[in-house]
């Protein structure tokens, strides 16, 4: 059965990808649910925790992006996400969530998630998140876009199309 | 880009749809962020309730399904999701999530769901759920299979596999 | 052990209490933790669905208070809050939230909230709420002050102090 | 107006405070609300953490304390919370989460924890966990006793009651 094609924008693709960028995540009682598991939605939490931190690595905060002197306050939204839930994580589990670059539109970032607990991978996720202000898609900034091509490979196919 | 089709079991659709279930749902403090809409992670809570009062008005109860004497704790668990995100909700919004039952595999269930603000249609989800206990994917019981059955559509296609 | 007392400014009591507003709320899997119970937190969201309701009858919107037309965003905000867990609520649960205005401050309101199961008292709180505009707390606006006072109890020791 | 004292059971406390111990915690999208500031239950949920975190310093696991040949699973459960929200916190902030062990009593534990950022105290909490099994609240296992101990202050005042 045919589930979709999320990508509706066309997305370049860097000849190589960038190595994923990594973070070290806990799983606390606030995570699991009655199941004695990590509760579905709890791994968004954690793998916006990794989109926060690789582009706080490639120097874009949310705070300052929002309030920045940019009219209308930039944000950025999720657009839309595959997720397939491999394993179950449980509590006390220290996991990692791998996140990284796929690709740049005009107005969209499309990266690639994984969480896991060492070598095992949990759950995979793509995500395509969009720069928004005021209650509209913008597009990327030149000064955001440049941030974020860097992240990806830096190869000249990410160039903004 | 091909994001990926997460459905790795054939599973049979029926004819003809039955009706989706509604649930009305309102958007609380909990459920915003900081960019004055609602968190991404929150409509997977709100899907989750619509999912829920499907099974319930279908005649099954998570609680009665873990403890009700089936060894080892069944549970529904969540094996992929794909999400569009559309349009955001506010706060003070009253939504409703509508959720019906696309088809039944040996082991797993597709559903479709929506979550709208009057006519808008703000997201869409096509979530496929399995059935777990004691850590793995169990072949759905058969009074489960039954009551799924006839919240799917009734028609013979969806026997089964 | 004393705890402390929490309320650092004069509030008034009404003579007589309102009757508390009460609204029926579900156990989801999204409220419950690997213990198998509700999660301690869980409650606040579900007690802070009570007060909107509360405010909400008594003609008091968030998003209306927030973004209407009033300098700088007004929005309550908790400032103490004083919780007992009595007994465990579980997984599809009904409960019921009650929520009583107990006495209005010039830039606060105390409530008094208990969730229950049928006649079995779960869980008390005392919640003082201000009202914060810009960062800082504001005196209650005259029009806030007169709905909140009629949901208190309407007797005179509930004038504005 | 007099809150209440949470706390039923008398609980002796060491001569001298153990030092705190101190957690570093980001704030995240997920903890934000439509108010632009962390949403106040989302501090339960770096609460936890703190105390989490703790009890893994002085050897105590949930997971283990739940699934170690104890029967019944035993897990802590929070009894009473008084929360004092000073300041707010917003979006990419880094906080401090410091918990202290004020107590023992043969069936419970005090804790004291403050939320600060830099030398900003933005939130304290005195927190009562029981430690309960099959829904019952249970005396501590004297190892757990040991440990709690001597994550108090080791003085002799601390000795079980």
């Amino acid at each position: 059965m045919r589930l979709h094609t999320a990508a509706k924008t066309h997305i370049e693709q860097p000849a190589e990808l960038a190595a994923p960028q990594s973070i070290a995540v806990r799983v606390y009682y606030e995570d699991t649910d009655f199941s004695g598991s990590v509760y579905h939605a709890s791994y968004l939490r954690l793998l916006e925790r990794g989109r926060t931190e690789l582009l706080r690595t490639l120097g874009v905060e949310h705070r300052d992006l929002f309030a920045g002197g940019r009219k209308g306050g930039f944000h950025f939204a999720v657009r839309s996400m595959t997720i397939e839930f491999l394993k179950p994580a449980h509590m006390d589990d220290e996991l990692l969530v791998e996140t990284r670059i796929l690709g740049l539109g005009g107005a969209s970032v499309e990266m690639r998630q994984e969480v896991r607990r060492g070598e095992q991978v949990l759950l995979t996720a793509q995500v395509r998140i969009a720069i928004v202000a005021e209650g509209k898609a913008r597009r990327l900034p030149a000064d955001i876009f440049a941030k974020l091509q860097a992240g990806a490979a830096g190869s000249p196919s990410s160039n903004r199309l």
